[in-house]
């Protein structure tokens, strides 16, 4: 039996000896600090696990909350600059327009040129079909497609970012109002509504952007949005069905239930002139993007085919007045730009849940794709997107966007990817894609007057058909069926329950798996690897092997309120069976608790560990903490100050030392 | 500049040629595990990272679950033992009573009756006290100190439990019933709502039990508790203030501006009779329980003081005719034993609702002190209570409570202390207890007619004053801040909004400060220190070094969704932070990643190391992952199959032989 030594107030056992020739004894760890570093013991050499320099609870707390909200230090090039200067960044940080106009040359502008033509033959036929996704007027669609790029060029930082309306926003938020006002029965209203949820997304935008909480919208894990995203899509093109088949009375349910029970009891308003229009320019959209993923180079073969397939079904609606053999046509567009709609914000009481509700989850989806359309392209060209930037820059943009007939706009993928691969450098192409738009909408409105509804359904399918991402899927599959599960349960919730279930859902799954990663933390026992002095995880290295005598146990978890009654417990039972696997050869002595992976710890777990110390000791063994980090070691100084439980002689730098220092210890005291 | 390897298509660079001299270079890590553990490059030991023997998705997910909801392994000795054995091992493991009845002696019992007696001469006044708390008939109380201590002591494993009504979970039962139901207008309704609230609870704490999600507790951390307890103490306290102060007209709300109001509002109803009787009696009660406090010896003190308090005052009343002069007193209470109370439970729709939250909240927070002091005084006598087990006794003893008219009972920390200090051995003592209070319910009743209420107001305020406990949140405070934060706002919740809100607030912020550790994960800068091969954090040692040309990082955390975006950036801007501190002379060339302390990574964090990997090559340098665990280790293999980013060359097993293969390359390599 390993005795107690004075200190713990038991007495007697073998090792009684053993107190004075530890190497460390004596003093608590705070005084440890200012002695010498390394101790010798029979040839031997130990160092002594340092606590962190110490500093005053309100510079930690400034530390933390810096490194909490400000992590990428955004003022870091502003110190040390004269005045002047400092002003002058602060101005290029608000307008990063500011940063590329100066230098702004004829041959960026050829390339921007390009580019925004190309996002706009895209943008105006996606303009159009989103909004009536989100039961809104064709024209809001466009209106969408002018002011916030405008907005974008001056205050936003990304040079491929093509905004505009997005599809998974505008079904959100169609869908989130259709709930409440019907855009058939009262549009007015269902139009205030919209712009008021519009300038609340962008409020929810900027205020994360402002208050740098931009990493609330990390918590929709990829698993998460690509369960969602492919639900969404699937919800969207059965919504197309209506138009592609000609459908006069149409459920306005999402569920995939509905909407087919929907279909199948309306098989006489199908209109055959319909299907085969639209299955004709579905077979053409699908195959100008098959053309294109598999010759990335024809990129702009995808890009056009819509607005192609809008001029060409609608001279084919005007050549044979097919709007009077069943095919449905958008009608009449007045021509002229946006009008200021702010005096149509709504604020009254009836409807403010709502509205905000709408904006906080298509504010939060549509800055979720913004910003990771952002980052992805800024990777590829290698340039830094500041997130928190980003999202004011989004947020103001939206704003703006609800005082002047906008709806929820971001940076789209699909578009952005166009104008990446078309060769955009600044953010000048949104300047162009929104001047044609203007054009459009000043001149060419009477065009559209003959369009097919069924081709703007194609549109939109052709668009969304992308966003089921199968190999990423599988990929997700093979690498962890947990996130799997995330993904299929959002997956699923879209389709069956419905858009905002399946997100909640997925992402309560995802806060669950990381809650339960820490009340249930990775433990192991370690073993020493044959021929070296490196100890690793027995399950994991065949050539690991125990040291007889001694446990070594590595908790890789923050210890908290959550997971100390269960450390507490799964040790004491792994002491147990190690007692009863120990042959009485090497019966157990020391328990070594390796602590490298342990990077907090709260008063639970301090009082866990003075817990497990006094009850190891209770069964005649010794416990010693191996390489406590910085806030660990601090809070076991301050437990010494109570009770002087973790003395120096129980705390090793390496697992190594440790190991070596007991079994000296072991052996000089053996009788 | 550190040219980009042939696999990874780039070419060039000084380092081309050290594409031969590599010591782990091609295979992927896969059929690295095959290859012998060890590489040799110029004299120097290099060591293989080895990826965990393969298992199938579902024994790994049976791993998982079993270490989740099974950690205990509450069948280990039923393995290999006959049928036989194995039926009575269950059957004991259902009823623990048969554990030690077999073995029951009379100098067993000698000590439990002495204790039984004792807890008795409390559980009888503080019965009635509590009964009263919850707005419920004082004979509830007897009730409830009767039935359950009986079933408990058939079912429960802990040996020192006292079971009875306690404070906390009848002031909440009282207060949120109350919401909803007037005990005075509608008496039997309330009576009706807290048998149903009790069966609620059982059953709450039973599935808890069953479903092994005992953890779901551990969430109400210690700093949560003490907040807690001690708000709970000062509302419990202020309701008193009616009895001690003789006031008739009371609000029923329980927050404290509402009850100083009342109380200030009311002096006319003050009665100086009730005053002098309260305080004499409180200083009484508070003196004992400094005596027992000071010398523990005297338990018997402060655990009898109730009863003699009770018997004094009813002999006071009774003498002077008290209840004339304005003291107000219990009244008649009917003899006889419990009746059924099971037609008594209401399951209609109306109050539905009520009864079942009633039931969760009331139910976990008398399963915490239950569970918490069963663990207390187990692990003071060394003998373990089985968490799970415990929920099922306790659940199973509030069912049966709900049937046979008893409120919500549990384990009572101070009567489990007296039960402990006065000798008890077994279970037993609750029967003695509950015998004990048999005898009272049947022949002594009459006696507590002139028995005046405000000696229970002080019985309940001397009881509770334990609760707030001063020196734990000075311990919190010394030992972790944002603890303390916790356990303030659990305080503040409590007194100023409600029980329930103050409760939830105070988990809502620990389980955010959980999350925060994971969305911030600790990172750390290390060095090597002088003179060994040990590499620590730099902030940490003072004594560690910068290594020339190489940046070491280690994450503390599980890689995830949360925070892969995070770490991205705060990577990226340690290497630029680097490049520009580093001199001329060491320009950096290698980045080090320590993974040793990263006990998960889901596909988002896959995704970023591949994101990090690369965008780190585009800035002509190497990154090097270090000893990556188990889980982590497979992940990246997987990863390795799609695309062979991680080739065993920049797996290596420790820092140390990381840095030196690293070291002896670019000298190898240089010009």
């Amino acid at each position: 039996m390993v005795g107690m030594r004075g200190a713990y107030g038991g007495g007697g056992g073998g090792y009684s000896n053993g107190n004075e020739s530890r190497p460390l004894e004596g003093g608590g760890a705070a005084a440890a600090a200012a002695a010498p570093m390394t101790t010798e013991i029979t040839g031997m050499e130990v160092h002594k696990v340092a606590p962190p320099p110490p500093r005053s609870t309100l510079s930690k707390m400034k530390a933390r909350v810096k490194e909490t909200f400000f992590p990428d230090d955004p003022f870091r090039g502003f110190k040390g600059q004269p005045l002047g200067t400092q002003w002058l960044m602060a101005v290029k940080y608000l307008f990063p327009i500011l940063d590329w106009v100066p230098g702004y040359s004829f041959s960026l502008f050829k390339s921007d040129l390009i580019a925004g033509l190309t996002i706009a033959s895209l943008a105006i036929p996606q303009g159009i079909s989103y909004a009536k996704l989100a039961s809104l007027p064709p024209i809001i669609g466009l209106y969408s497609s002018f002011v916030p790029p405008m907005v974008y060029a001056v205050l936003g930082s990304s040079r491929d970012l093509a905004v505009g309306p997005v599809s998974i926003a505008s079904l959100v938020m169609g869908s989130v109002l259709r709930d409440a006002v019907s855009p058939s029965a009262e549009p007015l209203l269902f139009l205030q509504l919209a712009f008021t949820s519009t300038f609340f997304a962008g409020l929810v935008q900027a205020s994360l952007g402002i208050l740098r909480l931009g990493f609330i919208i990390d918590f929709l894990s990829k698993a998460t949005l690509v369960g969602f995203m492919a639900g969404a899509a699937i919800i969207v093109s059965l919504q197309q069905l209506k138009a592609l088949l000609g459908i006069v009375h149409f459920t306005t349910e999402m569920g995939i239930v509905p909407v087919m029970a929907s279909v199948f009891h309306h098989t006489k308003e199908w209109s055959w002139q319909t299907i085969l229009m639209g299955v004709c320019f579905l077979v053409f959209l699908l195959a100008a993007r098959h053309v294109s993923l598999r010759w990335p180079k024809l990129f702009w073969v995808s890009a056009c085919a819509p607005l192609a397939s809008v001029i060409i079904s609608t001279l084919l609606v005007f050549l044979f007045k097919a709007q009077n053999h069943g095919i449905s046509i958008i009608g009449q567009l007045k021509c002229g730009l946006n009008r200021p709609s702010w005096d149509k914000l709504l604020f009254d009481s009836t409807y403010l849940g709502l509205t905000m509700k709408t904006g906080l989850i298509t504010g939060i989806l549509s800055l979720t794709e913004g910003i990771a359309v952002g980052r992805t392209f800024a990777s590829l060209k290698d340039y830094q997107v500041d997130g928190n930037k980003e999202m004011m820059a989004i947020g103001l943009m939206n704003v703006v966007g609800s005082c002047t007939s906008c709806y929820v706009t971001t940076g789209a993928f699909s578009r952005s990817a166009v104008n990446h691969n078309a060769g955009c450098k600044t953010a000048m192409s949104n300047v162009v894609m929104a001047l044609t738009v203007m054009v459009t909408l000043l001149f060419l409105m009477p065009l559209f007057v003959y369009t097919p509804n069924v081709v703007l359904g194609a549109i939109i399918i052709a668009a969304v058909i992308g966003l089921i991402d199968i190999p990423a899927v599988y990929q997700i599959w093979k690498m962890d069926k947990m996130d799997f599960l995330v993904c299929v349960c959002a997956f699923a919730g879209v389709i069956f329950i419905s858009v905002q279930e399946g997100l909640a859902i997925a992402v309560g799954l995802s806060v669950f798996r990381v809650l339960m990663q820490i009340t249930r933390p990775k433990m192991m026992i370690q073993g020493k690897i044959k021929g070296t002095d490196i100890y690793r995880d027995l399950y994991q290295y065949k050539e690991a092997q125990r040291v007889p005598g001694i446990l070594i146990l590595a908790i890789e978890a923050p210890i908290n309120f959550a997971n100390s009654n269960y450390l507490n417990e799964r040790i004491k039972r792994w002491i147990e069976e190690e007692n009863s696997m120990q042959n009485k050869q090497s019966e157990l002595h020391f328990v070594i608790l390796d602590l490298s992976a342990v990077p907090a710890i709260d008063t639970s777990g301090i009082a866990f560990l003075i817990d497990i110390k006094k009850s190891i000791e209770k069964r005649g063994l010794e416990l010693v903490l191996v390489n406590p980090t910085g806030e660990v070691m601090e809070k076991i100084q301050r437990a010494n100050e109570a009770q002087n439980q973790f003395r120096s002689d129980c705390l090793y730098l390496t697992t190594e030392e440790a190991v070596a220092s007991l079994s000296t210890l072991a052996k000089m005291t053996k009788p």
